[in-house]
């Protein structure tokens, strides 16, 4: 960890240095022991010890102002945990476990003050929660609010679950519920008021839990074929994960798990279907099981539910099965990996 | 390497996957074997096998519009290697080699034509004279051009040489010449032109070299008791290093190898002292040898000079013994590291 100079501003006097002070402070809390991280922030780079049998799973997600978060409508506290859980969530897709990573903070002059302690709280309390170790990164000042994080994580050797493993017949899986993120953001964006971080409507939105139990449980079983998280939402996440395994899917409209949304909750325009299929930042777990071992899937991991949606089909398209029995293409707001072939 | 989903886009269409796309194809040209990457762009993240005997090294560094190039005045091509160089300096400071990399890139629009190209040729360039595997990262949207890079190396177990070890009566050393990128940088922000990135003025601002092969030749050796790059300037690097290691340093303004600057490079109001102080982004290494292995050290190494530039001392201060001969504190333009100890 170090701070960065500026073309355009030479000197970069103490507030630079102040917050990189900050930054280790939060980082010295974090306990390091069992992490393999040797050196922390300080120095040109952080130096960090892998385990014999164990692979590494590196990640680096971007978390801007304007794009994945609104200066005026995130709590800055939530930015700090979200920006982590998102980074490790991936660790989690993989099977794996976070060791440790880096924040890359740039920051305008009016948010190192209270916004950086809030950011500071939440980031530390995310990375207590998921064991993964502030090791390094790079500070600078921007006009608008940029974090990058990477994350180390590790597997045991050959067993990080890919994306590019689903078979034909094979059963296809979500973790938790779907749109449970999208109806906090709709929420957020509809309030002319700051949120209140302790909304639990709010929750799955401004404090995303990755499933690192889950993702870890399944890799320890070796029940996956093929696995990621749902980022971006199960209508572009989905064919992600059919492009890399060269198969289709057919799902089942009905059998997809959505948040309740009890009227108050639910405005006009929320479509809970709609929202656990287009709805992202939910973070749950898509993952693929042989036919033959998804027998012996629980209906719940850790208390967090497992819902069978549908299976791996030869060809090459995703076909929904809606409520009514019909049957057609999966409606895709995002991209269609089968429109055009690179 | 995946690519981000916005607030307020939805519909990401078909130019992110088509960016996506380009990185993976300039990845597919990097030769990948021995790097220790398994599994590289398009899934949720990458896995690299760690070797048994050796320790991780882990940077990330920002390179940002506005702070560290101009949009409008530095090289698509020149961006993209440079972006990478700067991370790998940081591993070449800590006498490791690296592995692989991971790049963060948010992108307009206007530039994901020929600007990317130019950018991707000069990332692909720098990545093969480095040997360092494009492995994964995260792309998205942004008004401005977003970049940032991190980096995995390695070091054999417990070699990597930190700031921390300087003591009082260690030698103290530079590699090559003080201040070019400075002159480069005066050069294009002077100039109404684009710059010729062929100019040899401009090569070391442009397409800095990390002191790889020096850092590796003396961790081998075991030489330095600290080392660090030189990434902004001697005059607040030099603190940095005294600061890790509580210790202080006397240096000789003589002694500063400096770029030469005949009639015709060098404006009024070129310094070659100052420049060779103050100018950042030399990534040249600073290092402190103890006095006893000091004398073992040739004049260059790979071709590459090596100057003494002075001595640690117990005192904890900075004293610079001018070409008159006259001494008197280290001139700093950035912050003092002795100023104010938290």
């Amino acid at each position: 960890m170090k701070e960065t100079k500026h073309l355009s501003l030479k000197c970069q006097g103490l507030a630079e240095e102040a917050i990189l002070e900050r930054i280790k402070e939060t980082a010295s809390r974090i306990e390091t022991r069992g992490s393999g991280v040797l050196l922390g922030i300080g120095d040109d780079a952080a130096v960090s010890r892998g385990r014999t049998g164990y692979d590494q799973i590196l990640t680096s997600d971007w978390f801007l102002e304007g794009s994945h978060f609104l200066r005026d409508k995130h709590p800055a506290d939530a930015v700090g945990w979200k920006c982590l859980a998102r980074a490790v969530s991936d660790v989690a897709a993989m099977g794996g476990v976070p060791r440790c990573f880096l924040l890359s903070l740039a920051l305008p002059a009016t948010h190192t003050g209270t916004w950086l302690d809030e950011f500071l709280g939440g980031l530390r309390r995310a990375a207590k929660r998921f064991a993964c170790v502030l090791a390094g990164g790079d500070t600078t000042r921007n006009a608008n609010i940029l974090i990058n994080v990477t994350v180390l994580g590790e597997t045991q050797t050959g067993r990080a679950i890919l994306r590019s493993g689903a078979r034909p017949g094979d059963a296809l899986f979500v973790s938790g519920r779907l749109g449970g993120a999208e109806l906090g953001l709709r929420r957020i964006r509809n309030s002319k008021h700051r949120p209140d971080s302790q909304d639990p409507v709010l929750r799955k939105h401004l404090y995303p839990e990755p499933r690192l139990a889950l993702g870890r449980w399944l890799a320890e079983r070796r029940l996956p074929s093929a696995m990621m998280d749902l980022s971006d939402g199960l209508s572009t996440d989905l064919p992600r994960l059919c492009r890399a395994s060269g198969v289709g899917a057919r799902i089942a409209a009905g059998q997809i798990p959505r948040v309740p949304m009890p009227k108050g909750v639910r405005s006009p325009g929320d479509d809970p279907l709609e929202m656990g299929f287009d709805g992202g930042d939910d973070y749950e777990l898509l993952f693929t099981v042989p036919r033959r071992k998804s027998k012996h899937l629980p209906r719940q991991v850790h208390g967090l539910p497992i819902t069978a949606i549908g299976e791996i089909t030869e060809e090459q398209a995703l076909l929904l099965i809606r409520e009514t029995g019909r049957a057609g293409p999966l409606p895709n707001l995002g991209w269609d990996p089968f429109r055009k072939h690179r």
